[in-house]
C-alpha cells in the first residue's frame, strides 16, 4: 500500500534536523553522523553550500506535514559521453516507520524524472556492498549494477 | 620506468581535443564519444561549465610540452558524514602510447593529495566491472572496492 505522499520539494534549512535523524538512524549512518541539538555546525555549512548551488538539490518527502524521506540529487557536467550531463543520488533515506510503503520507490522516480527533465543522460549511484535489500530496490526501478564502486579515506 | 612529467594542471580550452582523443582511444569510450575535427560543441559547453565551476577540475599530464593523461576531479558538498566534503573522481584516462609507465599512478596522487588539501574526506570513484586492470590499479593506490555502481540510462 503506497500512503499519499503530499509532495517532494527542495529541503530548507529548517528541514535539516529530520533529515539528519534519517542519516543516523541507519546500521552504517549511525557510526559517521551526529544527530544532536543543535545539530553540529558542519550540517549547516554543507546545507548552505549545496542551496547555492542548481547542481544539487537536496529533496525532501512530506506526508502530512511530516519529513519523512530525503535524498540528494546531483547533476554533474562531465566531458565524457560528448560532453554529457549525469545525475548521481546519493543519501537516500525513508523514515523508519514509513519503510515498506512504497515511499523511496516514489521519490526516486521523482528524481529519475526531475534528472531527465534536467538533460542528465544517466542516473548514477553507489550503495554499500552490504546493502543487499538495496540493490534489489535500485533493479527494481531499472537500474543495473554494472560498476564497482571504490573508496579511499583521507581522514 | 616513471618518465619525467613536466606539470600536471588545470586543462585549457585547447586541451580539448587531447582529452577527447584519449577518451575515445578505449573500448569502452570509442563507442560513446565523437572524436572529430572540429569537436562536437557540446564537449565545448560541457567544458566551459565546468570551467567556471570551482567544485569541478579537469586535469591534465604533460609531458614535453603534450597532453599525455587526463582525469576529472570534483568536490560534492554533502550533508552526510557530519556535512563531510567529498571528492570524486571520472574519466581517467592515460595516452596509450605512455601507458604502464607509472604516468596514471602519479596522477591519482597528485589528485588524492589535491582532495586531501580542499578537505575532503574520501575519494570516491566508480569502475566499470569489466575493466580488472583498473580494479587492481585503484587497489594498489589504497582504494577499497566496498561498493557497488549503479547506472540507469535515460538516453
Amino acid at each position: 500500500m503506497t500512503p499519499q505522499i503530499s509532495i517532494f520539494r527542495q529541503a530548507t534549512r529548517t528541514d535539516l534536523p529530520a533529515i539528519v535523524r534519517m542519516l543516523a538512524d541507519d546500521d552504517l549512518g549511525s557510526q559517521r553522523e551526529k544527530f544532536e541539538t543543535p545539530l553540529p555546525k558542519p550540517y549547516y555549512s554543507a546545507f548552505e553550500q549545496m542551496s547555492s548551488d542548481p547542481n544539487h538539490e537536496l529533496i525532501v518527502a512530506e506526508l502530512n506535514g511530516e519529513v519523512i524521506g530525503t535524498l540528494h540529487l546531483m547533476f554533474l557536467p562531465s566531458i565524457s559521453f560528448q560532453g554529457g550531463l549525469r545525475a548521481q543520488i546519493e543519501s537516500v533515506r525513508v523514515d523508519k516507520r514509513f519503510q515498506s510503503q512504497g515511499i523511496g520507490s516514489e521519490m526516486m522516480k521523482w528524481a529519475m524524472e526531475r534528472a531527465r527533465q534536467r538533460g542528465a543522460h544517466v542516473v548514477q549511484l553507489t550503495t554499500d556492498k552490504s546493502r543487499v535489500d538495496a540493490h534489489r530496490f535500485y533493479e527494481r526501478l531499472g537500474f543495473k549494477g554494472s560498476h564497482l564502486g571504490m573508496k579511499l579515506n583521507l581522514k
